[in-house]
């Protein structure tokens, strides 16, 4: 197999606090990368990387792991710029949010479908993210759902099957009756296609009793769960998510001292997606209050046409490390380890032999650059399974 | 002279009020622009276009006039994320601030320096940003000032002499003589390569006497004035800049009522930098307050290595939408016909027949996106003065 070195890396990320300036990121300084098929098989300084069939230098610029974006929306059609708009301009919007995409991605072909996932994985791509998961919870129906999961399937393999998201329009008088069409029909049609089972706790859409039943359905058809929890008010998500050991508690923006205490002992993972609270003027998640306490942090997009439509993992890091009291070495690692483990991965967000060669050179010296210069594009190379992909 | 046509503009902003929706952005749907060596020579419905030699087609995308920064600090050297990641994790950090740029500029060789602006136009330009002024004020002697201004004046024609950015190390006993520096010999070697004069009218810098001072002086010299003012604190710097119909006042962040009615009822544009507010975690300005007094409001990166190391007016844009109480449409005018307004020029920050033909494409079916898709890459291709430049 060829052999391709990346090496003069000022500054190589690892996440392999072993290796470097033993810090959780393993800072190795002139460093250089081997990759050989779709694996990486050497880290190390510069000076001591063994020949190689190909020879990249990085002169001087910075080289960190692909960004593991482990909660988007994609599978989607439509567009909700008016929304946004109106909402930004003080304007009111009475019609739709949701409904809107609902409606449009219902109506959607599905190679219409899949070009919108396909598009906006692109897009994340050349802003250096190698792995991303995404989520049905637009169809809610039980064909909808199932097509959504298939489709995703074809362009990514952390698939999430959300159809509690919100309770179905076709259901607003019953919603029992939609968990129930949740916790079956759907969830037959739908667990082939997915990893995992993940639900909307929150007031408006998923009480803790539906959550719990619809979580523990899924995981009796081999479905891991996650859980939207936290993200609008208190409520029951995030010890929810802990008691089912699920692998992620994503948003956690409004926490009790409890909740922090949880998600600190426990093995559920605290993903924070700051470009909700962005795009929507929300209050910030406390990043370091959960770090302070122990906990695993994730940083994802929660790219979305609603409430969070950025694909960008170095934005979510700017902001992180402005507003959530992140240190820029924190963010980093939680936009890359932390999406890992939110995915239960040992594979990715590392640069350690073994690991798939998925890699970003940056158009900077240090992966510090990602929050000092909020906004520019700095990724300038990217490899995923050690393939150059941009 | 060969002609190009964009068509089947999803919507062009021409920031002609008197076109098509009526609205100081002056939207078209469905539009068309014709360029003519460096002009633009026709806009209007698509259907409607003239024949021509090139025929983009713009698919449904947006057209925006180029992004017009009107506030930058590009020639400098050195790097200072070491102070930017200790300000950002919490930790004590002593070191020298804009003392480090200051040495590093001083010890840089020409070609360092011209190099670096050229990296940084470039990177911006790749942004959508087809005008940019940028000033000196890393310099602090007679001769790197006037250093700095040659080599400015290699890249752009807005050129800003800032010898008072602050007082030099040089003077640290005697700022009185480093003003008699600024008004005297510095300026006779900085005029000739400088169209306007700048002035960092702040406690800890120049105050209001000073400031009236080094502005007068570089009047009579023909130079236009222009200053931060209001930045850190309350103070004179806005009074002033009014007083003698500077273009600007930049920053604007902390404005009593009279600051605000004077730049209501003045000539003078009120330049906001929220990238600065971002990097150093300050209070935003207040834009819907400048607005709603009538003020002509402008946005700029600010771009420098210590408080504002973004060269990205997109991610100004949604700051400002954000967090300063813009509408996506008055961001995007700020931008533009904003940045030109700040600049006194009409030739720029407008898609009208005669204008510069300076074009952004977005892959983006509306300007809104800009703020909607925070963080994201959204500038697909790059005119400038006619030519593609991306
Ligand atoms: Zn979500
Ligand atoms: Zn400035």
């Amino acid at each position: 197999m060829t052999t391709t070195a990346v090496t003069h890396i000022a500054s190589l990320v690892t996440n392999d606090p072993s290796l470097g300036n033993g810090t959780p990121l393993g800072l190795i300084q002139d460093a250089a990368v081997v990759i050989e098929g779709d694996r990486i098989v050497w880290t190390g300084e510069s000076s001591k990387a063994p020949a190689t069939d190909n020879v990249l230098d990085a002169a001087g610029r910075a080289v960190i792991p692909g960004f593991v974006d482990s909660h988007s929306h994609l599978v989607f059609a439509g567009d909700r710029t008016q929304e946004f708009n109106a909402r930004m301009s003080g304007q009111p919007y009475t019609a739709g949010g949701i409904r809107t995409t609902v409606a449009a991605t219902r109506q959607a072909s599905d190679e219409q479908l899949s070009d919108n996932v396909a598009r906006y994985l692109a897009e994340a791509l050349r802003q250096g993210t190698t792995t991303l998961e995404t989520k049905s919870g637009y169809g809610l129906t039980v064909e909808d759902e199932a097509r959504a999961l298939r489709i995703a399937s074809r362009h990514t393999d952390e698939v999430t099957y959300l159809g509690a998201h919100v309770v179905s329009p076709d259901y607003a008088d019953d919603p029992a009756g939609y968990v129930d069409l949740v916790t079956g029909p759907m969830l037959d049609a739908c667990a082939p296609h997915a990893r995992w089972i993940d639900v909307f706790c929150e007031r408006g859409a998923f009480d803790g009793d539906q959550a719990r039943a619809i979580l523990t359905a899924g995981r009796a058809k081999g479905l891991v769960p996650r859980i939207h929890a936290n993200q609008l008010t208190y409520g029951p998500g995030v010890q929810l998510a802990v008691e089912l050991d699920a692998a992620s508690a994503d948003h956690c923006t409004h926490l009790t001292d409890a909740d922090v205490d949880a998600l600190g002992q426990g093995g559920t993972v605290a993903t924070l997606l700051p470009g909700a609270e962005f795009s929507t003027r929300a209050t910030w998640p406390d990043a370091r209050r959960l770090l302070d306490a122990g906990a695993t942090v994730a940083l994802s997009t929660d790219c979305n046409p609603g409430s969070s439509f950025t694909s960008s993992m170095p934005f979510c890091i700017a902001l992180a490390v402005r507003d959530m009291g992140m240190t820029p070495d924190e963010a980093l690692w939680s936009a890359t380890a932390g999406g890992a483990a939110a995915l239960r991965r040992t594979d990715i967000g590392r640069i350690t032999p073994g690991a798939r060669a998925d890699l970003v050179l940056l158009d900077a010296p240090s992966h510090v650059h990602l929050a000092y210069r909020p906004g520019v594009p700095l990724v300038s190379a990217v490899w995923r399974g050690g393939e150059r992909v941009e």
